[in-house]
């Protein structure tokens, strides 16, 4: 039985899979509305399909340009050398192929049924907040249930294929760093939309948000799409699929061990399957009565996974006679997930100090609130952190008792374990922009207060869910890049290298100082692609109501030109995402080849530090200034259009390019960089500068 | 000769001290001008001193009681163990409390001449700015060249006396730890004090800086000499004192091998002491004609004296027969000081990108502002990064043909050479506020047009200045930590410990998430102090305006209640400097003490990279926000009262507290971090949970 247990993984994943077209024609035959919501939701659709082609072809370039270099060289040694396996060189470009596509194929789909979904739940919830409910979270579920079948599928292929963990790594790669671009493209767009309809329409011009005489508010609601569910989805794939093969690598080094019995090579894809299945039943039970509270159908959702999870993978750890102490260290890993995800709720709630204190600093200026919010923000990083620490703590002191090489793998088996639930995690995080939407077009075509209040209520839910996915994502993606440097180490001694991480070696510590630069610099680049797109958007939107006759006034029959500002923003984004993108792999290699492997360690460990602090920071703060604003045009101090009110939109406008572009990349980021250097590190261990200079 | 070399150290940290009393004296006989200016300035000099008062009185408890507890436990073991040496206690607690005193005096003096310098440089620049020029440089120097005398001069006096470097690690932990009070509690007044002056009266009330109308305007005078003169002071003397300890601790190694001659021990001696003479000499070459420019009078003088330092340790290293690759050490340390800083003005001129970006970033509205500079500045932390990694690294190399312990010297040299001129770099750096003073003092005596513009010409180079010393200080910074996290290793590895800095170590892992958790929480802690002080005080000056007749109006014979505000500053500062700083020392403690000093070793370096990190991010964002606001008040962009400017200055204010109060600190609070655990690691190799549990 033990050598087929494997195959639940492809089978769940095909189950996910099957769930997901199971919700999309769902969506399909719902109701669209009015005939102007329909045009809305098409405008929507069409400016994000626009922005998807043109990413998507450009990314086909990169993707091409990457697999050739892959084939020639990776594995090491390269193909020109004689000992080179050109099967294994083609097997490796195409794992990366199929990686990119089936990252894109996640996005693709996740857009899609999110572009219809949005008029649909707006419709519904004409006939109540029980009747919309369905279809956000569902929407949202489209994507969650293909990304993990997807990846999960993909992964057992390749492996099926080649029983290689080093092949399934170049799979995990393509995901990822497709997933790199989708987040920074989706990100420098969605906020260079968000930002410049703000601040014209709400800050300079006192219109309310979602107004259809805004020329960016179809930019705006595209950029909720292709920025939170395309470039979530392949972030979250990304961090699914690395934890996987961060797990499978540490797996195969047990195999050769007396105690493991042969069975740990398996382990993590079981887990992995066990997970989508706990999710699928989970996601099942989510409903929401006719005076229900959404946000807690969302979270209870996820506490019944786990404990679904937790069930189901203590009875395959009883039947296929796993370590019990390994089990243990994949369920400390989902409990450490969801307590970070409820310390960063903390941090954001509006009945909580953080956004209590900073929505009142708003009362004594902008600067103020600035300050403040972002004080939390720092302050919001040391739970998370510490959290993740304790978690591979426990981890390893509960395996090491089995060996040292048991210790690491149960660290991989807690990263693993977090994200083994994620199918619902995306789906509860992608019913946010949904519903976020559904509220947009329930705005500009006038379906009332009632409705409007209706959709306000499903986006806040939206938030509260966010809240803890968000936090969860990142621990998760904490303890998958630890995961992925105990990869890295093992594959580089494998190759012969060392591996110490001594920050007393002077190349150690260069490597380090160079990695914690490297998630700042990367911020910087995506936040000011975000400023300088947003400058010409801002300055379009102004063009267009200074030189449109009505348009301010709202003259009937006088319509902005939306399609022009979706136009900026695409281009804008094309541009600005591929430096940072590129950036990041292009150091990681320099690095290695001219400082070695030692150094390409330290650099990792580095960026992996300053990664998680600045995404923590970011997310955080960014969210916090969210709520505080959402707090004050609840009414308190002033409300609306109060001084305060002006002061908390810019702390909010300040937030967003931290907490949906920025922040968010970061996690892709070092995973990326992680990656790149695994693969590379069996072919920089031999073939550095250094080493050909004679210094190392 | 060469046992008594080590004497230049004594002999010039005491021509230092006279050359800083020739210089108080010299400013004590200038004319202060009019009795209004006195009256301005006595005001000034008695907010100083009542705040001063009561922080030395708090602090003389907080150094009471660590003095008898490091009487009670160091040096390892405590005293009611019977092997015990209570004299070395005693030289311990005692050294301590030295260290405490110098670093306290050394604020004391810088102070006392600060707030005499700035009315009687504004009184002369009534004749000219070659006039008043040296009046703000000498009066810099007093504080300057105190701080070098003072440290130096201790640290001879101690290890003359024990000949041990570890009592002068007590010597250099007392200093410090009063530096972070100093730094913080500093740092927050001027702060509360800048924040609500600027808001109320500049973007509230749209009336000029320094107006004598705003009740803040003294408090703000007073804060900067008590936050940039006396805090500075106290942050470069615990860096100086550190880098020399470092560099005995590393040399001390060295003694007993073949290569070493014996010399090593007294080598970071000489080199300091050849450091003073150097700045001396630069010193006294720096001056201005009548059409000088100010700035570059300052930065010549920073050339001339590396060049003599590079001289004269030459002919040292000639002479008593010292390795020249370590001397090479010393001098790549000085380059890459003087290179960190050049980079750190880049970001902050006002003729390059990140300004002119970020002043026309303005004219789009706060929030772009606020996205563009903080981005800026997170660009800004690659080029010192690598530069502190470059010069350990070159460093490391250099030396390391003649061994790993001469190596790690190297770096210790390296640190020391480029804090060895930091004499002149205090005199540079505490020309800013008294100018910045004289300013202030200037508009409110109503001296003119043209002395307002004399001085505003001296304000400008000094912020010339302030961007190179600044970026020199996070450098010396940077290489100090490391060559105390060698130092740190040392002393844990002979009391048996192993330090391995393993990130595949869990605990040294948890250490390091803890340990890059610590400077944000830090920088959160006192800015909120910041916020909430500045709430209080913002209030009462709205009130004062508000319940004051013909205030606002500025009506003869109408003065606002001055006090009242540098009472609620100092108070607000007093209360809110402790948490953070208790926390600093606890939370290391409580690392060691539970999880050994593995842990410890992964704690330490966490801190160092996130406080470089944040220290170089908020010290360059601060700094471009404060001269992109100057760039606009100088006409460009719609100039003062623009809506661009309003934006400025809101970016200005919430700079403020990075650059002046988080940013500065995080030197203080890693180096203190360092040192603690140095002291302790004896203690701690011993004595922790994790090891009394049987567990490590």
């Amino acid at each position: 039985m033990n050598e087929f247990a494997w195959l639940i993984a492809p089978i769940s994943a095909l189950v996910s899979i099957l769930l997901g077209l199971y919700f999309y024609f769902y969506i399909k035959k719902q109701d669209s509305g009015t005939e102007k919501m329909k045009e809305i939701s098409s405008a929507i659709t069409e400016g994000a399909y626009a922005f998807l082609k043109r990413e998507y072809t450009t990314l086909a370039m990169f993707v091409t340009v990457v697999s050739v270099l892959i084939f020639i060289f990776l594995p090491a040694p390269p193909i020109w050398n004689s000992e080179a396996n050109l099967l294994k060189h083609a097997a490796m470009a195409l794992a990366y192929l199929f990686g990119s596509f089936c990252s894109a194929l996640a996005g693709y789909l996740g857009l899609s049924v999110a572009t219809k979904a949005n008029a649909k739940a707006a419709q519904a919830a004409r006939n109540g907040l029980n009747k919309a409910f369905p279809i956000g979270f569902r929407g949202g579920g489209v994507m969650g249930f293909a990304v993990v079948g997807l990846g999960l599928l993909g992964v057992s292929i390749v492996f099926a294929l080649t029983n290689d963990p080093y092949v399934v790594l170049g799979f995990s790669f393509g995901a990822s760093a497709l997933a790199l671009f989708a987040k920074a493209g989706g990100g420098i767009f969605t906020k260079t939309a968000d930002i410049s309809a703000d601040l014209v329409g709400k800050v300079e011009l006192g219109i309310p948000e979602d107004d259809p005489r805004n020329p960016a508010v179809i930019a705006d609601n595209v950029g909720d799409n292709v920025g939170d569910v395309a470039g979530m989805g392949a972030d979250l794939f990304d961090s699914y699929v690395a934890s996987i093969v961060a797990a499978l690598i540490l797996g195969q080094v047990l195999n050769n061990l007396p105690l493991s019995k042969g069975v740990y090579l398996h382990m993590p894809l079981v887990f992995a399957g066990i997970g989508i299945l706990a999710a699928i039943l989970g996601a099942l039970t989510v409903r929401v009565g006719k005076s229900g509270d959404p946000g807690n159908a969302l979270n209870m959702g996820t506490y019944v996974t786990c404990i679904i999870f937790a069930v189901l993978t203590a009875s395959a750890t009883y039947l296929l006679d796993y370590e019990w102490r390994i089990w243990g260290a994949a369920i400390v890993g989902l409990i450490a997930g969801v307590i970070i995800g409820m310390t960063s709720d903390y941090f954001t709630s509006d009945d909580k100090p953080p956004v209590l204190k900073t929505a009142q600093a708003s009362t004594t200026g902008t600067a103020t609130t600035i300050i403040t919010g972002f004080s939390y923000g720092l302050h919001s990083v040391f739970p998370p952190l510490i959290g993740i620490g304790a978690a591979s703590t426990v981890a390893y002191f509960l395996c090491s008792p089995l060996g040292a090489d048991y210790a690491l793998f149960g660290i991989g088996m807690a990263a693993l374990g977090m994200l083994s639930i994620v199918g619902l995690i995306i789906s509860n995080d992608a019913y946010g922009p949904i519903v976020d939407n559904s509220r947009g077009i329930a705005e500009q075509a006038g379906l009332g207060e009632e409705v409007i209040r209706i959709t306000d209520e499903l986006d806040s839910a939206g938030n509260t869910a966010k809240a803890i996915t968000k936090g969860f994502a990142i621990g998760a993606a904490g303890l998958t890049v630890i995961a992925l440097l105990a990869s890295f180490k093992s594959t580089a001694e494998e190759a012969g290298g060392t591996i110490t991480f001594d920050l007393m070696n002077p190349l150690v510590l260069l490597g380090a100082l160079i990695g914690i630069a490297m998630p700042a610099v990367f911020s910087a680049m995506v936040m000011l692609g975000v400023g300088r797109n947003a400058e010409r958007m801002i300055a379009e939107i102004r063009r267009q109501f200074k030189e449109t006759p009505g348009l301010k006034e709202g003259k009937e029959g006088v319509k902005p030109d939306y399609a022009k500002c979706v136009d900026i923003a695409t281009v804008g984004a094309l541009k600005e995402l591929m430096p940072p993108s590129i950036l990041t792999i292009a150091v990681t290699l320099i690095v290695g080849f001219v400082a070695g492997v030692e150094a390409l360690g330290g650099y990792l460990a580095g960026a992996i530090f300053s990664g998680l602090l600045f995404a923590l920071l970011m997310a955080n703060s960014g969210g916090l200034w969210d709520n505080a604003k959402k707090l004050i045009e609840s009414g308190v101090h002033g409300g609306k259009g109060s001084d305060a009110h002006k002061a908390a939109v810019v702390g909010d406008t300040v937030g967003d390019p931290f907490k949906d572009t920025a922040g968010p990349s970061l996690n892709t980021m070092i995973t990326v960089m992680s990656l790149v250097a695994t693969l590379f590190a069996i072919l920089i261990v031999d073939n550095n500068l250094l080493k050909l200079l004679g210094l190392s």
